[in-house]
């Protein structure tokens, strides 16, 4: 049985030591995001706050037939009688009502996504009672307001799809010739009220006068709006756990609308767009006599806080310093930038600021830095707690193109999508994979705009600046592709029509037809018309660097990158220290596909060993580049990995493999064709013996891919011993070398114990220099998942994308490690180091530049972690705060 | 370091307390099958038997530089010291000298390919001193053959390849008109050996005169003829691993052919043909005044053992007595049918009766089972015990066609390769798979002869009545895939040269053109010319079924088969109970191909329904037929399985996947198309709610195949209970079912927990009836092995051999489990045993027919196996024998 409390009662100064007992993780996943902040305010930071009774998330999963089960009815009903004591307030009292909210809260936020209950507690008796005077119109509009959205929220009334009171409400101002809510009097507001009441007799439904039966069925109905429409689909878009579910706070209203001196507004610590802490003023804006919703709604434009400074009454003058130094004190507290709601009632003359809401706050990638080391000079958190602030994974958008702030206010926004591939870029739009080969190849720069993508159009979509689906979230198809590939995307831009048959797309009042120039920031998932400027960082801005230094100080994974040759120095300059996965099948395609085909497909022998020089020579040049480039760190140079039919001559009349992937290829190509690995081996050795030479310190890493039993290891670690005898003695030198195997089939995975052995095994008959210096291994995630899962990642667009969406695994496995094959990861890891405790682990495949991933494989204890070029900032921030989080 | 002795010496009554801590394969190992023979009769059986030193097997790892480490050089000079106190007879004595003989002796029999060296121990001085009188020429006779056995074997003296002293005695007989050997006399047998001295001395070369010398160098030249060329070729033809090493076995030498009234001769316990224990004969056959080499030679012909019986001395009587009465000792001590050696030599005027030889005795497949029904009669052996004697794998055999014995004598034999896949086929020659499906399509009986097979082979091989190749062993392709399909085959028949321009092979005189006939025994290896006639067995016979009959009570795995409707009677009746994998795919194909296309590929839905309703027909009569046979015990039927592109319309423009083995098929495409499953499964109720209504006890279980995620598990649970709701409202009926898995994925065998709790849980919403009345799993170790060790069978032609060959795995890993993927069923079965102690595992992949792979999953604790039709009786045995040597 549970022990957890079914609810909480939150006013000022309130202990809960099964709260204080649980982490800050912990807590919103419990009371959600807006239900920690209530608890925060009220217990610990003691700042005014409206008191609350939050119903825990679990309740979500919890209703029987929609309802409430009897059991929470019973604490909600001792909750409301606390709230009455705590407030001094009555429900249904006609001189003193108490009136709440009912909000939705999930550990994770998504605004607007699930539904409110506003001014709930008000009924006929006590409007009729306070609807007088000044506040006549006040209480009326409020009360319409409740009838709205509980008929609408709670009682589900619609006609044909469409909310009748909204209909009503359009109706009627139209008949009266009001142009806005305000312009509704209190007797306009009264028969609008019985209109609405109408509507609720229409539907044989009754608005309820209990405003404890209010507050029940209003918290039903939040609490099923985690599976409303628009909440899945927005999970589903963000990659939002369903089994979270949404807490309900039942808070005391505050009116922001009661007074003129009332307000309300939201607060920000610092600039979420710069991160910069102004000195001059404070980041945020105000609205007079209004509410919330009247903010989003737009009836009149807000006030920067400074209103508040310059206000004529000073007391509110003493308002704008409670919010600068509450801010400072939210800030030294809860160690990150606040983003807050608060309202300001006038309770008897007394303008009153309350709390609404905090909560850390959103930033740009811009402003993570900035905020992390300005924090850090403040002296407001650690370099260890700075770290944790940042995203790993947007610290590469810093390099993307970006549309500047000035750009972007200018420009004409056409949609918004969702945002599943960072940077922007402009383009011409194109609609089919054709139209884009086609543009492109006569130099033009094309947007690709299409319903969804798949598999068939990854060539379209590579020629393609940036793509832009109507459909589709962040793991569908076009989303992972364009990450990968680094191309700006934003998918399920659900407004936009496309009409192939006319050639154009309309959205809105626009018609973007095929041709026409649009651009598209991946960053933000906005579209705009026309040519919008973009500018390219040439660098990582300073406060970035700064962290990045920190971060590759705390680290205890090594990070190496996967690099070939050319992109070797990039990998070094963006702090790489090693290359984890030198691929060599590239240098055999193109102009030199004959060489290799001379020596697996010819019949001339003499032809074959000409090929052999040149393949010596070529991967020779290649191998003391990036040895040179990384010199004193490792090189893991893979021999030969390619399915065998990529270097069939182009009229062979040779059958196509029925699995490539499975097939003759990698070190069962070596173990048959040996030559290629002897050729290969020979160049990695006289490489680094030049280089010894030269005085440097080469450390070459000879690799065998696919790997799956150990007599493999022996054999070509043979081959290693000979080639480094035969350079002793052409060179005189005995070159040190490692040697390892890339993990990346079950059966290797699974034989832990005897593949290091096999790599510690002497070769039987050579001398202690001519054998490797250490062994190694380094997972080849990617086709571990392949096999382990029985997915060819070539041909799972059929499937894998609805498994993804049906969330069938907890995250994209070819994304993220998946648990799976992350416990054949362990196994090996565990047998390895039973064997040797400090046999060196990689991982190469391009989970390494994951960040989910990067912790857990910080956690098994890897050695280092080796992904592209590109990833390698993300990766020493992710290193980084895996050491922060799990010391080592 | 290990405490083993060195050597054993073997005298009447010797006790080693060491070896009898040892189990009879342990004694084996260590001891050889030769040396094992010797202890026992020696320790044990009390039988007359010369004295020998073992030196055991492990020392055949242990030379250096081929030649014997000084320590047991040390341990061979007390052993033969020790020989000749127990003998009585000295080393180089020139009146009463010992003589011994060096013979290798393996764990298992190789007879004739490594080497032997007799009458060590004869110099100048000792045939100087004794060829004198009647024993002259036996003594010089036996210089002679000493003199030419060490310088072959010991001094290994060739030229040009040739064995001079062959060459030399052959050129002698002829200079002096000697027609065989025994027409040497004394003077000629002198010029001899003076004519071998001179080849040793021509080859810098001297023979020893010491006799502990040509002992040393006598054991290290056997101990090395374990690596000889012909020795590893065997044991590549057998499968008997490379690490057992030989032992040799230095004996003292009795002389048969010393008089008149020696003899030498072998004896069989049975009939080793039919098994028969016959009352007025013994088997065997004696040859007097005569050496066992001289009966392989053939120099004369020898005689039944009733020679002995009617012999005109009654002394002889008294040893034909003395052969029955211990063979009858033997069976009983040793629960086994004995073949065994023996030498007669008369001293001191009395014939001696010694025992050189004593081994459990080869037997046809015929035998195997009436020896063990026989001997279980005459109360020698338990029924465990009798069953222990057969060997599974031959079974099968019994039911294959045969040449009878008298067709076998009458038939003109013109070569001997291995036997690779049992039974016998005449039939035409052709050299290619066109010439092959050539001549079969004409109705023609076909052989293919080939220097090897490969996968692009396999319709030429099909269509062959019987395979022929001229290289390869019982693990190459060739062997590999007629024992699958029960074609018989013979191997490495390596006489054989073909002609491919000829059009012919040749073979000894014998040239055979392509259309002639030629008969293939792939049971003992024989190829005939003509057409030899052939029988089928129509029933086991007697005796095998008996045999059968107690397998099948012993045993404790399930044994079922994998079968079709057509294929479920026979499984049966050949004892499966149970069917344990129908394929569904076959149903697919052919001419209802049109059908899957429609649902698959058409844009007509009522054609797609129409489409669905004849698939649903055909496979509910299918299903009904297995389970109506199978009436009491599960029918496990899988879901559709099967790559997408099989079911391409042949006009498509459809893109084949890259990999299809890890592409969009078996559960991915039921969760895409969910309406074929749905069909499948609604065939399946309704079959067996046809049989119920019948009053008969159908037990469907439905299979999915490739499941990797629980996810999977749990949606098609809802398909199934949604079908058993329907199929209750419109029969009302629940029909009982099983629902399981196939584990044929890392990802399902890495998950054994979850997936047992998926296959629990209750599917919500639904009554209980309408759920699976238990759960089950089974090993689909065929696809289980590929993603495992990342291998498509069907390319993998190019390195699979190669790596078989090289003995990279222990075993062929698709012939028996291999150890890496053994783990992963035992990591499965034990999270599936921990949430389930009852749950039922089954392994369906053609392991399950493996007599090895049977033994392991018999002590994992499976269920059941499953196999094709053909290999049951083989299951039910291994399944029995396993019992026997590890109850559970």
């Amino acid at each position: 049985m549970s022990t957890t409390p079914q609810s909480y009662l939150f006013t000022q100064g309130c202990r809960y030591p099964d709260l204080e007992a649980k982490s800050k993780d912990e807590l919103k996943t419990l009371l959600g995001g807006k239900g920690y902040g209530l608890y925060l305010m009220h217990s610990e930071l003691g700042i005014r706050c409206p008191v609350a009774l939050n119903l825990p998330t679990f309740h979500a999963h919890g209703l029987e037939d929609g309802r409430l089960p009897a059991a929470l009815v019973e604490e909600v009903r001792k909750g409301l009688a606390e709230m009455e004591k705590a407030t001094g307030k009555r429900f249904g009292d006609t001189a003193n009502p108490l009136l709440v909210s009912a909000r939705s809260g999930a550990k994770v936020s998504m605004p607007g996504m699930m539904d409110t209950v506003l001014n709930i507690g008000l009924n006929d008796a006590i409007v009729e009672a306070l609807a007088t005077g000044e506040q006549e119109r006040f209480w009326l509009d409020s009360y319409r307001r409740l009838l709205q959205m509980y008929g609408d929220v709670v009682a589900q009334i619609s006609e044909d799809g469409q909310d009748p009171f909204e209909h009503a409400l359009a109706a009627f101002k139209k008949e009266v010739g009001a142009a806005t809510d305000l312009d509704l009097g209190p007797a306009e507001l009264r028969e609008l009220i019985s209109r609405y009441k109408a509507i609720f007799a229409r539907h044989d439904s009754e608005f309820p006068q209990d405003p404890i039966e209010q507050v029940l069925r209003g918290a039903e109905a939040v609490f099923r709006s985690w599976n409303n429409e628009r909440a899945i689909f927005t999970r589903r878009q963000e990659g939002i756990p369903d089994d979270l579910g949404t807490a309900v706070n039942i808070q005391e209203m505050v009116f922001g609308n009661k007074t003129p001196r009332s307000a309300t507004g939201v607060f920000f610590t610092r600039d979420k767009s710069t991160g910069v802490k102004h000195a001059d003023h404070l980041e945020g804006t105000v609205l007079f006599q209004a509410q919330g919703e009247d903010v989003v709604a737009g009836i009149r434009n807000s006030l920067p806080l400074e209103a508040l400074r310059d206000h004529e009454d000073p007391a509110f003058h003493a308002i704008y310093e409670e919010l600068r130094e509450t801010g400072d004190m939210l800030e030294r507290r809860l160690k990150n930038m606040q983003d807050t709601e608060f309202t300001i009632e006038e309770r008897d003359g007394v303008p009153l600021l309350f709390w609404l809401q905090i909560r850390d706050g959103k930033r740009s990638a811009q402003a993570e830095s900035v905020i992390a080391v300005e924090m850090h000079r403040e002296g407001i958190v650690t370099r260890e707690e700075a770290l944790l602030q940042l995203n790993p994974d947007r610290i590469e958008e810093l390099l993307f193109p970006r549309i500047e702030e000035a750009d972007r206010k200018a420009a004409t926004r056409i949609t918004r999508g969702s945002a599943a591939s960072p940077g922007a870029a402009a383009g011409k739009v194109v609609f089919t994979q054709d139209e884009a080969l086609d543009l492109a190849a006569k130099g033009e720069p094309v947007i690709l705009v299409t319903v969804m993508t798949s598999q068939e159009d990854v060539k379209g979509m590579k020629a393609s600046r940036a793509i832009l689906t109507t459909t589709g979230t962040k793991v569908s198809h076009a989303a992972i592709m364009a990450t990968a590939w680094g191309i700006p995307a934003v998918v399920g831009a659900s407004e936009i029509a496309i009409d192939p048959d006319a050639g154009l797309f309309r959205v809105g009042d626009f018609e973007v037809r095929r041709g026409d120039t649009i651009t598209v920031d991946g960053s933000t998932g906005e579209v705009f018309l026309g040519a919008v400027p973009t500018t390219v960082p040439r660098d990582l801005p300073e406060a970035a660097r700064t962290v990045l230094a920190w971060a590759d100080e705390m680290k205890k994974l090594q990070v190496r990158a996967n690099a070939e040759a050319a992109e070797t120095r990039k990998a070094y300059d963006h702090g790489a220290r090693g290359v984890g996965l030198f691929r060599t099948e590239h240098m055999f395609l193109g102009d030199r596909l004959p060489y290799i085909q001379a020596v697996l497909f010819g019949d001339d022998p003499d032809e074959a060993a000409r090929a052999l020089e040149a393949i010596y020579a070529f991967s020779k040049e290649d191998f003391r580049h990036s040895l040179r480039v990384m010199d004193g760190h490792g090189v893991t140079i893979r021999l030969l990995d390619a399915p065998l039919h990529e270097f069939f001559p182009a009229d062979s009349d040779l059958e196509r493999e029925e699995n490539p992937m499975l097939g003759h290829r990698s070190v069962r190509m070596a173990i048959t064709n040996p030559e290629i690995p002897r050729t290969q081996i020979r160049a990695i050795l006289d490489a680094a013996a030049d280089l010894l030479a030269e005085g440097l310190d080469p450390r070459p890493e000879i690799e065998l891919p696919l790997v799956i039993t150990p007599a493999e290891v022996h054999e070509l670690k043979r081959v290693a011993a000979e080639v480094a005898m035969q350079v002793h003695e052409d060179r005189g030198v005995w070159v040190p070398y490692a040697f390892g195997i890339m993990v990346e089939t079950p059966a290797a995975a699974l034989q832990g114990r005897a593949m290091v052995e096999a790599l510690r095994a002497r070769v039987p008959g050579f001398p202690e220099e001519a054998h490797p210096r250490h062994g190694f291994a380094s997972f080849g995630t990617n086709d571990l998942t392949q096999t382990t899962l029985a997915i060819s990642r070539d041909d799972a667009d059929k499937f894998l994308p609805l498994y993804v969406e049906r969330r069938f695994f907890p995250r994209h496995p070819f994304v993220s490690l998946d648990p799976v094959v992350e416990r054949l990861v362990r196994l090996f890891v565990e047998e390895a180091r039973a064997v040797d405790p400090d046999f060196d682990i990689f991982i190469c495949g391009e989970h390494g530049g994951d960040v989910y991933t990067i912790g857990r494989l910080h956690e098994i204890g890897l050695t280092g972690i080796s992904m592209s070029p590109g990833k390698v900032y993300r990766s020493i921030l992710a290193a980084a705060q895996a050491q922060v989080r799990h010391p080592r």
